[in-house]
């Protein structure tokens, strides 16, 4: 893709900690250039070094320091939209961003469950964007849409329930969350609520994460997508780790399988993302590992620059069939990484 | 009961983690005084505060810090023997203490399932103690006999099944822990395992919790003790949290329940140990919590001088019947406050 | 004293960290009685447990949870207001309660440097409360004075030099502090800037610890206050740790000294608050320790109850005199502890 | 430098945290390759990959997993040796290898101090190398030698003094430490004594920090290397951070300057590493930052991959010059990275 193609993006919700990882991500993109940036109303005007209040342990991209940032309202001088946006405002700015012409990549809740907006995972249901004919029919948009990416905990999750999925069917899935502090931005998580500490309650989050995975598993029947019928319960902890949300999981599958055919299934995982050779995609999007100790956040939160699954301690369950646990990194998978694969998948598509 | 008549206390395992709270714990007990340490064989021969690297936030107590350290073989200058030694020479050390004529109340894991030794939490199932004539009878113990408490993790979450298995029957648990790092003792756990991190793995503790709860909710029928026949999982999380075990929950209950009805059940939970008002036993064994956001491991941890277990979260289950996030001090109620309860239960039933 | 006599106390800034355990300590205090809680306007005319975030391990007291909330203005139905009040809304109220009639026992950083208002720690210079008839000249009082205490890092430093200097004089002191996250009050530090992390910026700080250890040191001259002529550095940094400020620190003195004589000061410093044996008193308020890696802020935050300054690792630096490491509990000696010892020291000389 | 002339490397201590980092910045050197790897006795005959339990976020590098460890004693097939070992054996084994004829760069602590024995930090002392001949002659090595590189927490603080040093001369500095946890090695640091606390002690530390600068920045002399006469003060503190060590700082200079000046002479600072474009070596050495919250562990340990010294909070002090704060990576700038400068600086002199 030669330089002058490449894609303008503006980034809605640019000083967050996820704008700062989409931000990061999207240094010497081979798509995309960051053209703008929108934050909220007390920032309007300001240069984004200004306003940033950087926090990632790599240094702000020369390229963005001087661009002026402005409000999260309509237009802006881009070709495509990524926002990750507070829930609050999310709707009502997601939804003029398209009413105005612009295909809005979302990383907020608003938009993830309506049945004719696609809440995409490029590796498990890319087919679901075939949905953006009838929402723009819908909600009488021309040339904007919305495709969403899920929650930073849905995400880890979903990647092992796939192959799961596929292979031998899934009829029920208990899921305990240890979520690092990223995941509430910042200031988020006030200190004295997590040193030598755990909090068990993260607002909204186990609603979320007890819906969307059966969205994405789910199926595109005519003009709107069909949520799969297992059954998911979810219970999200707060733990005093920086990134990667660690998952402990039970599941019951439809079919028999043996731990053998379980760790097939989930490391031969691949998709459209590979296939294309998307350039966010991971080489593996699923990693198994075997040590007992493993994954853990520190170690393998990281693997495929952040973008992999990592699942392990794959075991026989008491009561449903398998126990395992996963991490995924809650910025870049779950997150910022997660928008950007799906906006490369647009490209890829023809649909950007 | 006079000062005179105090049971002499020796303690296998006393510089360890458990057995400087049991020490702790002992100074001015009304029913015991420590009398004898024992420790590992390096320690033998010097005075306890010399090789006993004090790790409570509060002083050794003067009493015992002159006391000569004896090796873990009996016979000890002393009534009855409190044992917290690793499990790997526990086996031996407990039954050569018994044989020798000693009670031996155990907090290690070596003889908690045979179906002749009881495995008790005063509050739950103390008429288990009645299979102790039969223990004497198969083993050959004269005056000695083996009395132990559940492993750490277990006993935070019997104490929540005990009144939901009494009100409304158990046909499953399932139980995702984050457990403190005090439960590994010291050394225990590596900084760099801990740090910025949480482990998936802690040795034998998934199957020890799968199936202690089944034992201690069990029947004494004739002279051995059968468990109940509910199913339990167990994943366990470490945690970098100094103490108390955090435990996610979901069970599954023979009878429809409301919320209020589980609610009562647990709040109103009360037992032998309250009625005798047995000197460790906590007020409210289980404390019922309504806050979004409680049980924390900081704020929680400590209710009732550490011997309560706190229940929050109490929510309907979207596969199960119920969840609920639970809080039990680890090395108060888990370990050393369950040696001492089962020890003063045993002084109340006159059998020391 | 009887109970009828007990002082009604008001407390601003109730809902705050340092208001929370001030409430904690006031609980059956022989002296006083918490009848007035004021906090900011948006919590006025609220039931204090409806507004306050308790963050405290141990239960908000009973007695207290109906009492409805103030705003921080006067009058309030008390006989002696203590303040803990953000610098910013602190000058303009405690004026206005002095003004009032009110006695004002200050946490707050506003007035501790004005030469006619003592800035007292009881063990240290008591008599500068004789300012307080200049004060009340000076400012137009009527009944009501300004008394305050200094800041938390301060304190801990000061409870050291202050035997030192009466044995040997001082001319320099470094100190680098390592603060807990307490001392920032909630939901103060966010969490993503302190796990895995450390601050080396905290607001102000390095400069109140340069100039009030020499006001406490210093002397009441006329009807003013004039600080002691040493000088002192500090670097202030904050750490992963919830309570207990950890200091390293050099001193050079007027003498030489010996460790042993060090020692020998710190450990026999004693002052009016234990003669007088005031409630809060600590019996030692200065702990020395011998073993290599004490005083740590896990081990030894508590001793006496909060209120002792721990000191350990007494050796002689190669430029200064003598280096050490203390430790002090900063939400109790550091704080609410400290304005609670000075109100017991003013019911004690008379003067509320 | 073409591929065969490849120098070949032997690691010992090649299992530990040090060992493990060396090995991830080794993969794919320009100059060396690693050939031998050499543990403690009870590794020996076995793969590496079957004996190190490696702990760094990036996996193991595939090329050492099925190389066979070996003791630490000569001879190892390979061209130079580079060493971590614990000091009480690396005396011995060092000194064997160096005459047995191999090059020895030791990141060990026994031979830092002999005034033969260069200490070097290729930006500040690469001079000090032509001790080398005499070096030999003293102790009658043929063709091996000993060259060393400082104490983790040193090389930090030594990388801010040089430029001070050469521009204004040094008369006194006074350091505390805030030390990363990666410091102490695998296991190291037991997760009890650092989670929700600081360790004031780190043995041996104060102690190497307060001579080992002198030497750096002393001058080669004949043939024998002559400490510079500054003072150093060293309090060394363990935090709970994973990577980087963090360190307040004040110095006294000979001239006056001005905060402008210092900032200038840091920033400046460069030498001949940069100069010979050393594979390791950081663009900048020292980076200043002006933010009033920096450096901070988590934001500025990788700086240059790790290698760079930020320093920041550069102010005037009230006792010394100046103070300020500085940030170091242990393990790479304090370890690995420092040893494999110097091995790279070797082999641009030719002396490899």
């Amino acid at each position: 893709m030669a330089v002058q193609s490449k894609r303008r993006v503006g980034i809605l919700g640019a000083t967050g900690t996820v704008g700062q990882r989409l931000i990061h991500m999207l240094r010497n993109h081979p798509y995309f250039e960051v053209t703008a940036l929108a934050a909220s109303d007390r920032s309007e005007g300001k240069r984004f070094a200004d306003v940033c209040n950087w926090k990632l342990p790599v240094e702000m991209p020369e390229a963005v320091k001087g661009i002026k940032v402005f409000g999260c309202k309509p237009p802006l001088d881009c070709d495509v939209v990524i926002s990750s946006l507070p829930s609050d405002i999310a709707a009502e700015a997601e939804a003029a961003f398209a009413a105005a012409g612009f295909p809005v990549i979302s990383n907020s809740s608003s938009y993830r469950m309506p049945e004719d907006v696609p809440l995409v995972v490029p590796e498990i249901n890319p087919d679901h964007l075939d949905v953006i004919p009838a929402q723009k029919k819908n909600r009488g948009y021309d040339r904007g849409y919305l495709v969403t990416n899920p929650n930073c905990t849905t995400i880890g999750l979903v990647m092992a329930l796939a192959p799961l999925q596929q292979a031998f069917g899934l009829e029920a899935v208990m899921m305990t969350s240890m979520q690092a502090i990223s995941g509430a931005g910042y200031p988020g998580v006030a200190s004295m609520d997590i040193v030598d500490n755990v909090m068990p309650f993260i607002g909204g989050e186990e609603e979320k994460v007890e819906v969307e995975p059966q969205k994405i598993l789910g199926k595109l029947t005519g003009s709107k997508i069909v949520s799969a019928p297992f059954k998911v319960s979810a219970q999200c902890n707060r733990v005093p780790v920086q990134d990667g949300h660690l998952e402990s999981v039970r599941v019951k599958l439809s079919k028999q399988a043996t731990v053998e055919q379980v760790v097939e299934a989930l490391s031969n995982f691949t998709g459209l993302p590979q296939e294309l050779k998307l350039p966010t995609a991971p080489a593996r999007p699923v990693i198994v590992r075997f040590e007992k100790d493993r994954p853990q956040p520190r170690l393998d939160r990281d693997a495929e620059n952040g973008m992999a699954t990592v699942v392990g301690r794959i075991s026989k369950d008491t009561i449903f069939d398998f126990k395992f646990t996963l991490i995924s990194h809650n910025t870049i998978r779950g997150a910022a990484g997660a928008a950007l694969l799906n906006a490369e998948l647009l490209v890829a598509k023809g649909l950007l």
